[in-house]
């Protein structure tokens, strides 16, 4: 294996090449969630499959019940190297509406932003430029020596539109896939100077509750006064979730979540994130959530109830009279540390029925429910990578939170007992989903010469 | 004027005739709400201003904007009598299920019941068998002799459909339409041997609150804990609204609410009501209202505040980790005795205020209201009538409340001044709106008896 300021320097001269590979991808219309772009989405698999083959590796298109997988395998000659998954995915979100998009969005092109150049199209950055930072990693590897590690890549082609195919090609290839850590390109920096590692997701339990009463919907003329009002009970039940500090009163449900190390907890305060700014983007001013918490401990490391929905009785234009048989409410929890999701579940429901009043009945329809995932701080590849980060960016990466779940990565963990690196070189202007999608051209160059320090750092 | 008995007997006479004019009228298919009968609506207002003319009335069809009204005035001799206005309505609910009928609707037919011979068709009781006791009891007058009072009568032909015609028809002809009192017949009886005067109608307060927070839906994993959500504010707000014993806790709430008269309340307790019955019939046991009232009282003559309605967030199947950006709910309130709806409106108002966080506005959409109705227990007109019911039934009449508003009532009090005396024959087990509908022979016959006596009473 060269020395990793050779493989730099490859990645380096290669940079016009890559881009043009990039464009080359983005320029094929793989929209999962649309059937007419069935075909394209195939098309980028056969790309994926052909520019891993270019690479060594062995390669191949595989079918699913829906949009193909593509899964390669390339070994290092050394043998006392670990073994990573690398995961990505080629489909792209739809790009309606059209007409607010100032370049055709599957015509790529580069245009001036406040930190440089910038590539813009759909995918530039979810997922096709993120995960081409680190197929021009292995490149430069390749064309230098070998490679620092076994390297395995899974592109999946279902990711923007519900991942149905994963779970069995998962459960069909669990040997194949297994490898000693999963590396995940698909998360964001702090910002354009400050790389970040997401090592916690929180997870997440959902529960619908339906609470019935009366056999029919009755006239409150008639029975108002007299007759319980599932709205009613429901409303009740959801204001003593919380208590006046914003706790959440289901029994044991803070069981199993921790405080942030010291170390965490200095360099998020360090940070300095703008609270004001992250609510005011949405038109809020005020933190809700748990007292004495900050903004960042409240979306990042702190478990939440919230209800998603909620819905009884007549609902449409104007009035109408009428005490309802039922009503229901979607239920979520995020969960963090070691929250079990079935624990709370079952104390969830406990919860409920001790605020049952006679004559009700209440229906439980439950929506999963997966547990948070925490790359241990302690863990060796954590501290490589962090190390390789500062490196590549002079500055110390955050250790971030994610406040949503990412499925494949608990996926993963739950199959196939692997932990994930998250590393992402995204911007929180990047407009992922939205019309004029852009990468910084910065993240691109830097993002590959991120994983070819991680990859160094990561083999022995 | 002739002696009661000879109208009486006269009455009786004419029973089998009688039972053949409301046939003739019950084979009219005049269903209001679908557009397929408009002619037969048409010609049942025919029918009515027919027979109204036969017995002296000047009476007219009334064109409107939907379908027409009968009007008809008719004067006794006496000049000292006082004037009564009775309002009916000749149009019907629609029949589906047609399947669940027995016998065909509009094909009236007698059948044996436990209380004797009953009339089945749809409107035998709603409200063609009702208005014919009234128009049999006047034609008794006729052909015995002079008028008791100066009598009005308006048929309304979209009672079943909203009334839409209504407003302006009584503001076009208020002087036309002004008389001492009101006389109802769409309202019950007690028991099949108990007769019933309403004299408490509840009033109504519709008021719909829109709960918003951030000018957009967010994601509960990236704002999950920071961000305040519109149905956790709505929730503690709806469930402030009563205390542990039932009572609202909107301020001065319960101003104008009087005790009944110990002649009422004690009437009400010798009912022995099956309140046990009243709730298991839709499928409950306990009564939920106010603590340390009874169940009459719960639903005749205490107020209520309820939700008809709730919305927020996402509603379909599955889940969505959603945050949303606003949550409603539909408030009514049964007012009683003298609460003011604007007061009460402009208190619920500050309630809500007092529980908005920061961040949230709050909507509001009234869909009207009106005062609770009472015809004084002192009113001389009562009394009359409570003596005429007694004589007829050889019981006290019970002074029953409504829980729901009668509309037309509300109307002629507000805009003529005008009280209501509402005395009916119904059963409740009458089937109205429903399939099989049927009146009580005994009903339409002791009904026509009632109003002859009633009539008598009130005249000088």
């Amino acid at each position: 294996m060269a020395g990793i300021d050779t493989v730099l320097a490859r990645l380096d001269a290669n940079r016009d090449a890559a881009l043009q590979r990039l464009f080359d991808f983005l320029r094929i219309p793989s929209i999962s969630a649309d059937p007419t772009y069935t075909a394209d989405c195939r098309r980028a698999a056969e790309w994926c499959a052909n520019e891993l083959k270019g690479l060594g590796f062995d390669a191949s298109v595989r079918d699913t019940i829906g949009h193909p997988m593509v899964l390669g395998h390339a070994r290092a000659k050394r043998r006392d190297v670990p073994h990573v998954l690398f995961y990505g995915h080629y489909d792209v979100q739809p790009v309606d509406p059209l007409e607010l998009w100032t370049t055709k969005p599957f015509e790529p092109t580069l245009a001036n932003g406040p930190n440089g150049q910038q590539i813009v199209a759909r995918g530039a950055c979810d997922d096709k430029g993120q995960l081409m930072t680190f197929v021009e990693a292995v490149r430069a590897f390749r064309e230098t020596g070998d490679l620092p590690c076994d390297i395995s890549i899974l592109f999946e082609g279902e990711e923007e539109s519900g991942s149905r195919s994963l779970p069995g090609f998962m459960a069909d290839n669990a040997k194949e896939l297994k490898a000693d850590l999963m590396l995940v390109c698909d998360t964001g920096m702090w910002d354009a100077q400050t790389p970040a590692i997401t090592t916690m997701l929180r997870g997440i339990l959902l529960e619908e509750i339906r609470i019935k009463a009366a056999d029919r919907d009755l006239h409150s003329g008639m029975y108002g006064g007299a007759a319980i009002n599932p709205i009613r009970v429901l409303a009740r039940i959801l204001a003593d979730l919380h208590d006046a500090d914003g706790r959440v009163q289901v029994k044991d449900f803070y069981a199993g979540v921790e405080e942030l190390p010291d170390e965490v907890a200095e360099q998020w305060r360090n940070l300095k994130f703008d609270s004001g700014a992250f609510l005011g983007d949405v038109g809020l001013s005020q933190p809700a959530g748990e007292k004495g918490r900050s903004v960042l401990e409240q979306v990042w490391s702190r478990p939440t109830c919230d209800v998603n929905g909620i819905v009884g009785g007549y609902t449409l234009a104007g009035s109408k009279t009428v005490l309802p048989a039922e009503a229901s409410a979607k239920i979520s929890f995020r969960l963090v540390g070691r929250q079990d999701p079935d624990a709370i579940r079952r104390n969830l429901r406990d919860f409920v029925e001790a605020r049952l009043p006679a004559d009700c009945e209440v229906e439980y329809i439950p929506h999963g429910g997966s547990p948070a995932l925490q790359l241990p701080f302690a863990s060796e590849a954590l501290s490589r990578a962090r190390r390789a980060l500062a490196q590549e960016w002079d500055r110390e990466p955050v250790m971030a939170g994610c406040g949503g779940s990412i499925p494949i990565v608990g996926d993963f963990k739950a199959k196939l007992g692997m932990d994930a690196l998250l590393v992402g070189f995204g911007l929180d202007d990047d407009k992922v989903h939205s019309p004029n999608e852009k990468y910084e051209l910065a993240s691109f160059q830097k993002g590959a010469r991120s994983w070819a320090r991680i990859l160094a750092a990561l083999s022995n």
